[in-house]
């Protein structure tokens, strides 16, 4: 019942020549703050999210994959140097997977409402992986009812 | 009951570090391709689609909005310079918007499945703006059932 | 004769398949130290550098324009989520045009070194445009020897 | 004594929110027709330039790394759905590296001149690796004086 606030850093580079940040990047954004959270960071003495537990980068032994995405935007984004935040939580924790849920933020706007499906697998395989109980323990304070959609 | 079919080049930067093409990356695909389809070829001159019809483009009285996206992942899309092409319909084309639908296909691979909702505004008040006769009879050929998502 | 250190923020997506921020890239992250560190910040009350003097964001009157750019790439930089910084100085201050110096560092190994000529032109017009007093005074103490390349 | 030229093909995610082509989005364009031109086509049966003889791609024992990048940026590219092209050649034929040459044309203004000195190294270990005969014997006609830069 706890949702993660994340700072979200825009780059000049996301905008496109209507001068909002790009549909595209916007994904490119949710990546971000999706490593930040459950990737654990590869410096051990950097500070880090009690969920950012999955070894997940270059080398390691397990991989994600995203299955299935959606997104709905609801303002324009446009260029801004501070007060973008992602509010996130899980709106399902399967056995080899998760729905990740989204809110961008800048300042009081939502700017966008998302939700991710994250597939755990096998880096050297490709093959889906069941959650382990580490990860299980960790983002289960986060888990809350899953994101609903206004226009499907 | 048409469906468009075009060509996608990928670049070896849409990959990332999985060696895929990254999950954002895919949407600049499905944009390319859409512009590609739908927004009048500023060089007259040019081989266009029959519903290249859309004056969209940097300078235009028209711009459009991308409000709603949803992807569904099938297979990772590994570097390739040749074979990947996307096939497109309309799944419904409203007062002011369309939904646009796609299939990625690599080879007899398909690779994903999207939906993109598109609302036409004024570029200069950014309120939406209803499809024009010219709109209307370009895309209505290419109208079919929108596509239906495995797993919603 | 000081420099501005710049931390850089790494995103999964600057990595391409071979795993290293792609060549490209590197020039999205030396824009955005480069936009830190010179353009006004946008939001009045956020903390900003005593050199980010300059009205160049969407809707100002002035633009930047990339007129020459130059990179050795000295180490590949892989993935990161801290430690990476940029070292700027002013390497010639002109009339109307700045060269902009940087190292790169990821701890303690220098990975790119680089200049960028920025000239100022009119948002309008395109016309460069002369530095004012005001972004002469800021950019003084940052001026230093130009960066010498190593292979030309 | 000859030169490739090959079309580029912009996206409309290479603009920024200036209307044109990003000065790092230029070097992703370079990139895809230095890949174009060098690197064997994963599709056997493809069309592809006599100088397409690298296997450097996904998986290959051999990877190209880029050492330096310059590039006059010499006007302004914006969106163009055709007419856009790259001449290139080859400024020095080295040991293990090469220094590629290339003009960006919209039509029959130069857009942008660059050069990029691309290291052949072994996949596995980064260590650099002499070119081939069959290297050296595709390449040799394109040899031409390296590119004089204006602005140095």
């Amino acid at each position: 019942m706890a949702r993660l606030t994340l700072p979200v850093h825009l780059r000049w580079g996301d905008l496109d020549a209507y001068g909002h940040v790009n549909n595209a990047a916007m994904l490119t954004l949710l990546e971000e703050v999706r490593i930040e959270a459950f990737w654990r960071h590869p410096d051990a003495d950097a500070p880090q999210h009690p969920t950012a537990v999955l070894d997940a980068g270059p080398g390691a032994d397990l991989a994600t994959l995203v299955a299935r995405q959606e997104v709905e935007y609801l303002a324009p984004l446009g260029y801004s140097r501070s007060g973008v935040t992602v509010e996130m939580w899980i709106g399902r924790l399967g056995g080899a997977s998760i729905d990740v849920c989204y809110e961008v933020r800048n300042g009081s706007t939502v700017c966008a409402r998302a939700a991710t499906t994250v597939v755990l697998v096998d880096a050297a395989t490709g093959q889906p992986t069941r959650l382990g109980e580490a990860e299980r323990a960790a983002w289960e304070p986060y888990v809350e009812a899953p994101i609903t959609f206004r226009h499907r």
